[in-house]
């Protein structure tokens, strides 16, 4: 068994599927870029069958990401199909620009799911997994295949489903503890069952794909390397639906910080790690808590008075990483109003951005803009002022004016002017419970597109109070079928943002209403039926 | 060895120590409260002889929550004491009041420790441990002893340390993983030896104490119990310093979710976790984010769509726990505009909370005014209304008055009245980047207390545009010594919430800086010199 640990980040994929998480095919491709960088050995970039919209996400990776070497290797470009000829043709058609395509097609093996779901057979069961993995590999030679509830599962029936899927041509047979319920204890005894009792297995890499119901999915996914997976199914920070997935920074550090007790490598580029967690946690809408391991605003830091007596000589007997490991800057004020677009160029291409010449021109007027009301700009500002200028979703409409009045004793009052698909403008006013609901509710009376706003936050990027605030929004439609949309947008004032924000998402919410509703790779692996 | 965990509560001495988090003794004593109705062993009040200010808090939470049943009994209050006589005795003086009060002291038990910091060698830690142990002993029956850094102890002398306590009288021995270096097995190790190698060990009991660093802290905690810990500290929502403790409801839902598996029981009543979560969160102003296990927004939330497949009527194979079992009502909608004062007497009172008849009357006028902007008043908007009324610091500086006009393309100003200690009224307008930015400088021209914002957030405490918006807001003072102090503040008006919340910690800056200096507890219980 070699000691590589392969990173399969499925951020993505399980990860979008937290709730309000919903990305666009640009903020896909510009996680898939960052993913790259950080090293990740896969990247599962969707489930083309779910959607023509996913299909054309997973396409661009496959095509962009799939064939640029942004990191220490072009990464696999991995594409969930249920075990059907259409899923497997759709995701194929998705993934082959991609230099390394694998396909990862799944089914479950538990008495429980054949009987209540599928309405299969033992014998079906095989004969579907030994049919559908050989027409897999007819398309690619990476072939992965997860047995749905395997924990659930007959062990004898799971060893010889295993084995079918191996004479088929997989390559990656991946464990999934669906529901978060194992102990490490039983998470690694599974693994260990299935490397000691499929034959064949030898020939393949086991993988380990855990949930963080009880908290343990980063000791459930050791437990099962320890037991001799050398594949982790992760996301970044964390995110997915539920409690989330494991978290790649949490296995990943552990592995490094601990080489000593594992024994194990990966090919991560660690001081990437910050960097990927706020691009996530911004594109998705979904926070970091102070208190996150390796990723929390807290992570690395002390409360004050902790250097007073004078153990700040012996700090790294109490420190088991350094923030720059993560990739977390001691200091990162650089520019100011007095930069110049050059400054700003070279900035933007540190940070990884890149961008044409009239995209770093439009960057350069917002930096002036921001640079004029701030006195210094630090990276966070810039990732926040990218991500609000270049990845919204398409304007149908744009905000052209907000103007707001609001106090104690006063009636909050919004006046709003947009502009519509059609480029009238139209204004409105409307009075509110506080401003941020009066310009809702001026943008309301425009737009007119019913929803409950379920989620509003507001974050400072920088210290400061001219900081620029960023603020998040999720809210759900109601028609045709409940579905729930994030926004986010940035400015000095949190009222313009909140504006930004809300626009942003009742613009998703107006396109997707153009389209046809879409199918969600519901619950991981296991809950899309298979018919 | 029983199959009894206890469940050692430290969130108001170790969590308290988060960046930020400090808690005033009005605080202290509503989330002491909530900590006995949810039925912890152990409350560990503070760390008296850090500041007159802890002690006085530590008195209070014993005299009032440790001599009333709030949940099945009368928890044990226990204070932190550095192995000294004077820590001691102002520990003892502090916990005295309760029924169950307890001396939690420590000492460094590793060579690191002796030689950098203490300047002790082994013989002497020996005794000073036998004699303090000895001297905590006389004031109470009921003391606790931590080695600090026993993981990097010798382990010999460990085990030669933890005897001398033990015939000295220590009734529990803590075993704590400093720095969150361990994994699962190195801790399951660490406490089995303690077990086997201490003469006397079958007389106490033993503890775990974990850090969340590298994502394994509630897995450690499950290896020291499978060990044979049958005490665990634990902090609510895991906060503490870096990456927080041990979360209780991570480790208190495992062993009820996997009864089967670890056959122990707790104390816990289960149904008041998530109203103790959102409680210290509110309070410590630090959030929980959404994919956090057990009281994430999303723990119990799917995606939309998931009920397409027609795998409803199976759901319970895909929920491994149900929302109703940690207190996360399924609907919560409660009052109105119609409610009278009896109805909200009877709600507040099946929350938890025990007024006086003065301060229903004032509760009621704030709930009538949230009635009149809101169609639908709920329990998360009461206890938001009940924190921004009746738990606030001392008002040195109170709001009177802030209007604010803003918008896109204005220059955002703020008209702020605020009424000093002297009771004479002020008034300032200033201009900012932003609304918010315009209102703290109006208010900064007023009180005069140097800061520097270094966090702020806003939630909608509920769903809807029409929501309470809760304003949580951190700053640092710059002398007498770098202080971090957190601030709240709930209106529907978002711009009067974060004016409310940036007084409130103002507020709390202009009272400390009266007083002295305060000692922190720093670094968990390893920190704090010895001499």
């Amino acid at each position: 068994m070699d000691n590589y640990v392969r990173i399969f980040d499925t951020t993505l994929r399980d990860g979008e599927q937290s709730p309000g998480a919903s990305l666009d095919a640009a903020e896909k491709l510009e996680i898939a870029r960052q993913l790259a960088r950080l090293g990740v050995d896969i990247i599962e970039a969707g489930f083309p069958a779910a959607s023509p919209g996913d299909a054309e996400a997973v396409r661009r990776i496959a095509t962009e990401v799939g064939n640029s070497r942004e990191g220490a290797r072009v990464p696999i470009i991995a594409g969930l199909a249920r075990a059907n000829a259409t899923d497997i043709d759709t995701c194929w058609e998705a993934i082959r620009p991609a230099v390394h395509p694998r396909i990862h097609t799944f089914l479950a093996t538990s008495d429980i799911h054949l009987e209540h779901k599928l309405k299969m057979t033992r014998e079906q069961v095989v004969a579907r997994v030994g049919e559908m993995v050989a027409r897999a590999k007819q398309c690619c030679d990476d072939v992965e295949f997860s047995p749905e509830d395997a924990g659930r599962s007959d062990p004898e029936f799971l060893y010889r489903v295993l084995e079918v899927a191996i004479n088929a041509g997989a390559t990656t047979l991946n464990i999934p503890d669906t529901v978060g319920y194992t102990t490490p204890e039983e998470f690694g005894a599974l693994i260990a069952g299935v490397i000691k009792n499929t034959p064949g297995i030898e020939r393949v890499v086991v993988s380990a794909h855990c949930h963080d119901d009880l908290g343990l999915a980063t000791a459930n996914t050791l437990a099962g390397i320890r037991a001799g997976a050398r594949q982790v199914e992760v996301t970044v920070n964390g995110i997915g639906e539920r409690a989330g997935n494991t978290s790649l920074e949490e296995v990943v550090m552990t592995l490094r910080t601990r080489q000593s007790f594992y024994g194990l490598t990966t090919g991560i580029d660690t001081t990437q790690i910050a960097r990927t967690s706020r691009l996530v946690s911004n594109y998705t809408s979904i926070p970091v808590q102070p208190n996150k391991a390796i990723v929390g605003a807290n992570a690395f830091a002390h409360e004050a008075g902790i250097h007073q007596d004078g153990m700040l000589k012996h700090h790294l007997t109490y420190e088991i990483m350094r923030p720059e490991t993560v990739g977390v800057a001691q200091s990162n004020l650089v520019l100011g109003k007095h930069s110049g677009r050059h400054a700003l160029q070279v900035r933007l291409t540190e940070l990884g951005y890149q961008m044409s010449d009239a995209d770093l021109q439009q960057a350069f007027q917002r930096f002036k803009e921001l640079a004029d009301k701030k006195k210094v700009v630090t990276d966070a500002d810039l990732a926040a002022l990218i991500a609000d200028e270049f990845y919204q979703p398409p304007e149908v409409f744009a905000l052209e004016d907000i103007q707001v009045t609001c106090g104690r004793h006063g009636m909050p009052t919004a006046t709003v002017r947009l502009r519509g698909p059609d480029e009238r403008t139209t204004v409105r006013a409307a009075v509110g419970t506080g401003p941020v609901d009066a310009a809702y509710k001026a943008i309301d009376a425009i737009v007119n597109a019913p929803n409950t706003l379920v989620e509003y936050s507001v974050h400072a990027v920088t210290e400061g109070i001219d900081a620029l605030g960023e603020v998040t929004v999720r809210l759900q439609s109601h028609e045709p079928e409940p579905r729930t949309l994030g926004g986010h947008g940035a400015d000095t004032d949190i009222i313009v943002a909140s504006a930004k924000a809300y626009l942003a998402a009742l613009n998703k919410l107006v396109a997707v209403e153009e389209h046809a509703p879409r199918l969600h790779a519901q619950h991981s692996e296991m809950s899309a039926s298979n018919s």
